[in-house]
This record gives structure tokens, C-alpha cells and sequence, in this order.
């Protein structure tokens, strides 16, 4: 969007949204994307008023490494979805340091069909320096399409980093993607990010592949044995799928029906929780935001760094020294 | 300890502690955990003067939920380790909160036999009700035994929550204690832990849990076959052990080895990554410390909260307007 069109009044924002009205909805993803005040304050407005209109959706997280076929299974996944009436969401959290991955959802191209579907609608992630600051976005921005009606809402990331963590803090069901012959496609799926996952749905499970998904299958079956189930007490699952012949979407689809079925009641405590320590995760990321912005601890951060790395200070007292400094220059100036 | 001491010098302190002087280091570390200002100062003195004469040491966690044997465990290992020269420092990661749960080295009683070898030295773990602050307590008294001569250190936790977080930041090596029979014991784990391990130790590998025992091992290997390798590239093992027969402690002890062969040299940059993470973090705890503990949150905090379960505000929303009002009571006064 090269040209900068004029801002809507709060009221239009509102009643567009809850009419589902999908220009005014981006235009109000932009406002929350923008970092001019004036806009926060209007995005804090208008997700204020809709904010009853929220938390009906089933909240979904989707991983997976690049290589593993993520954009093909959600267009495959979503298209099952929107041609069986279902209204469908599809965002990404996507830090720009990690962009140049080059898995991400970064335009519609890669979902041709479901972003011609008047029931989709396929939001390019936000950017940013900063997880936090993101994932935040991506959030605001997943309330906004729940108030503008979409009942499904997935929430892409690459797997490869802490994208995850702040994923699964803002989803009610983590599904994992993953191919069969674990061997080089698996390097780039960072530790614990299994753990985390509801399901696992093996791809490509179609032609010459269906001997090895169901073999995989059957491995990743009795790894997760091993594991604890989730707080919920729920046993995570392993599907097999294919984005060709589209096996599986519907098995998928029934389990994670499942799911809700399984934490019934409980769903509203876990986002309540969620909620919570959203709030506490947003503080946390707000005072080391403007504690190392502050042009004292900014100058000298490097300097500790090097010290402590190489052993002449304990991080401790680094911590401690740096803490002094920025609270010394407040008081002066 | 019901009588307060009087204090050393500083120089009292490092040349007790280089000598290798236990009363002197568990008084050191007495004043590491104090939460005096002047105590903090001496503590602060002190671990600089030793830091040169620290990180010489495998610095190893052990974890594993209650009734996995853990005390048994490091009982037997240790036994093996000092009847063989070395010698070796157990501390524990024990938040307060987390006291009641019944499995903490609390004492010396658990480990009588190690307890009284002149080459161990047993620290009750530092209380108090942060976790940030006692690990970092438990880092420094880490740091303290190393320079004592320590060259083993064991870090227990007790594999329920966020401890093995702090002290896989900490360590060198993560060991995670497991029973054969994963039903119900399994419950106790958190997720995520296992994907942390470097290695899995199965207990009380003897009399008729031999069979079961050996069956684990099997599972748990094919389990972590499916996982992506470490940070450094190195596969988790699964090994079998027993307390009563002592079998497989020396097979344990040899893998350790093999890992710090294979990670060579890299030790000094994980190390160094790791302390500077450690500030960072400390960093972390220290400015939500500050916030939290501020009149004008603490009061209003709960109020937040609730709004914010009740879905009447944002996450996002609150989080700022909490941020607001920290500050500008701060430019009042």
C-alpha cells in the first residue's frame, strides 16, 4: 500500500468489522500494524468496542519446517473448511529477521484458490523488529477477524524459532506439520516444539509416500505415548494427510472437533489464563523494550556483554550494573 | 543456623574459599543468599575475586519428578564419583512454593553416605519466593564451589515446572531420571522437560524391573530418534541404572565424558552464550521485580487482571495502561 488513505471514524471501523466487511477489516489490521500514536489509539478504541464480539472462534496454531508443504496444507485444509460452509482466517506470525526463510506467508500467491473465496480471508503478517511486538499484532489482529465473523482462525509460523512459544499463548489447539523420513527435514525443527504440538499431521501422504507416512505414523504414535498429555489431558494425535488427494483433511478436521469436544467448559478458563499471561508476557516486553531503548543502557549493553562473556563480571552484577545506570540517568535528567 | 555469625573479611572469604575451606565457602554462600544490602555488596565482592579461578568445572543437571529416586540416585552416583578422586558439589533449584511437594534435597539426611565423604560437599538448596532470585542464588553458589575446587557440580530440580528452564541455562549437561512402567509416574513431568534432556537415566534398572527396565530404554531411544539433535549436535542417550547394584552409574559416567569430548572446545562459547543470556534474563527479573513491586501496580494489578479474564479489556490495553501508571507516579514524586 503505497498511498496512505484517510483514516475512518472509530464508528466506521466498528461497524464495518461486525458486518464483515473486509476492506474495513484490513484497513483496521493496518492501523493496529501502524506505529504512529494517533493509530494506536484508534486500534485501541475500536478493539475496545468489538472486543465483546470476540473469543468465538476455534483458535488454531500451525508449524512446520520449511520443505514440509505448510502453504499447499492450509489451502488444501482451508478450502475442505470454506467449501463446508465454515468462515476461515489465515494469518502468520512472522518476525522480518526471520523472513528471509523463505516459507512464510508473505502474499496471497501461495493459497490461490482460498484467497479467491469469498468465505476466506488471508491477512500478510505483520513485520516488525521484534517477536513481541509482532506476535502482539498478530493477536489484536485475530480478535478483529473473530468480530468480523470468521469462526476458524489459523495462525501460521515457521517452526524454526521461539514464534511458537508466543503461538501457542494465543491458540486453543497447536497442530504440527511434518514429513515422513525424519532425516534432514527434521534439522530445522527447533527442540520443544514437539512437545508442544496437539496433533502431528504427516504430509505428503500420497503416491509413492504412503508406505513411509504410515510408518511415521506409527513412530510418532509411540513417541508421544511417552509424553505427558497436555494439561487438558488430552493425548496428542498423529494424522497422515494429503494436499493431492486430500486424505486425511477430514480425519483432521473430526479430531480437532474432537479436541473442543474434550475440553468442553474448560475452554473458557484456558483462555482466560491465556488472557492473563498475555498481559504479564506484554509487560515483561515493554519494560525491556524501553530499558534497552534508553540511550545510557543502549550505549553500554555491548560492553557488559563482552565482559560478561568473557568472564570478568558475573552476569549478576552486570545485570545490577546496568540496572543502576539507567535508573541513575532517569533521576538526573 | 539460629545464631548469626559475624562476617569475614573479603579477603577472608576468597582465601578460604581458594583453599578449599568448607566453612568458610558454606558461610559464602550464607551471604549469597542473604537479602542484607551490605551482604549483597560482600557477596558481590568476593564472587569477583574468585570468577578467575571458576568454569573449570562439568557443570551437570539432574532432574526427574518424586519417587523416580533421585536422591538414591545422586547418592550412588556421587558415591562412584568420589570413591573414584573427584570431587563433587550438590546444590538444588528449590523455590519455595514448590517446597511442599516432598521431593527436595532439603537436608543431608537423604544422602548420608556422600554426606560425610570428605570429597562432597551437600548444600541445602537457597529458599525464597522467586524463582528468578533463588537461581540466581543457585548460580553463584555454583560459581562458589567451582573456585572451592569443586570439579563436579550437580544442580537437582525437581522436573514440575519452570526450574529446569533456569538451570538448563546453567548447566552443562542435562540429566532427566525416568521409571520404566511410564503410567502413571509419567503424570508428574512437565512437557518440554524431556526435550531439554541430553540424556535419559532409567532407575531402579534391577531385581524384577530389570525386563521393564531394559524395554524403556528401548522405547525411550526410538522416542528421542524422532527428535531433532541438540544445539551442538549431539543425540540423547538412554542408559539404564540401579542404586541397589550400582550397575550402569560407570556407563553413565563414561556418556558424560563422551559428551564433553564431542562438544570440545565449543564449551567456552556455550558457556559464554549462556552468561550472557543470564544477564539478559537477570535483567528480565530484576525490572519486573521493580514493577510489580511498585505501590501503585501491586494495587491495581488484580483489578487488571480480573478485567482482563473477564474479556473487558485487551491484554495489550491493560498491559500499557499498567505501564502508564507506573510511570507517572514515578515523574510525580
Amino acid at each position: 500500500m503505497a498511498i496512505k488513505r484517510k483514516r475512518l471514524s472509530i464508528n466506521e471501523y466498528v461497524e464495518g468489522i461486525l458486518q464483515g466487511n473486509t476492506v474495513v477489516l484490513s484497513r483496521a489490521i493496518t492501523i493496529i500494524e501502524s506505529s504512529l500514536d494517533t493509530d494506536q489509539f484508534l486500534a485501541e478504541e475500536v478493539l475496545k468496542q468489538v472486543l465483546p464480539n470476540t473469543g468465538v472462534s476455534k483458535r488454531m496454531g500451525i508449524t512446520g519446517v520449511p520443505g514440509v508443504g505448510k502453504s499447499t496444507f492450509i489451502e488444501a485444509m482451508g478450502m475442505y473448511l470454506v467449501e463446508n460452509g465454515h468462515k476461515l482466517a489465515v494469518l502468520a506470525v512472522d518476525p522480518s529477521s526471520q523472513r528471509s526463510r523463505g516459507s512464510i506467508l508473505g502474499d496471497k500467491t501461495r493459497m490461490e484458490q482460498l484467497s479467491h473465496h469469498p468465505n476466506a480471508y488471508i491477512r500478510p503478517s505483520a513485520t516488525g523488529s521484534s517477536l513481541g511486538g509482532v506476535a502482539n499484532k498478530t493477536r489484536e489482529t485475530m480478535l478483529l477477524c473473530e468480530a468480523a465473523g470468521y469462526e476458524i482462525i489459523f495462525i501460521e509460523t515457521v517452526g524454526v524459532g521461539q514464534s511458537e512459544v508466543a503461538v501457542k499463548g494465543m491458540v486453543d489447539f497447536f497442530l504440527l506439520l511434518m514429513l515422513a523420513g525424519a532425516g534432514d527435514e527434521l534439522q530445522g525443527i527447533k527442540k520443544g516444539i514437539m512437545e508442544m504440538a496437539d496433533a502431528i499431521a504427516i504430509t505428503k501422504a500420497d503416491q509413492d509416500n504412503i508406505k513411509a507416512s504410515k510408518k511415521a505414523k506409527v513412530e510418532y504414535q509411540n513417541a508421544l505415548h511417552l509424553f505427558p498429555p497436555t494439561n487438558t489431558g488430552w493425548t496428542p494425535q498423529v494424522l497422515t494427510c494429503s494436499a493431492i488427494t486430500n486424505e486425511g483433511l477430514e480425519d483432521i478436521w473430526k479430531m480437532i472437533e474432537d479436541y473442543y469436544q474434550h475440553i468442553g467448559n474448560e475452554l473458557e478458563s484456558i483462555r482466560k489464563h491465556q488472557s492473563i499471561n498475555w498481559m504479564h508476557e506484554t509487560i515483561g516486553y515493554l519494560l525491556k523494550q524501553n530499558f534497552y531503548n534508553a540511550p545510557q543502557v543502549a550505549e553500554k549493553i555491548a560492553d557488559f556483554e563482552r565482559k560478561v562473556g568473557m568472564g570478568q563480571i558475573t552476569p549478576q552484577a552486570a545485570a545490577r550494573e546496568l540496572m543502576d545506570l539507567a535508573k541513575q540517568k532517569n533521576g538526573d535528567s
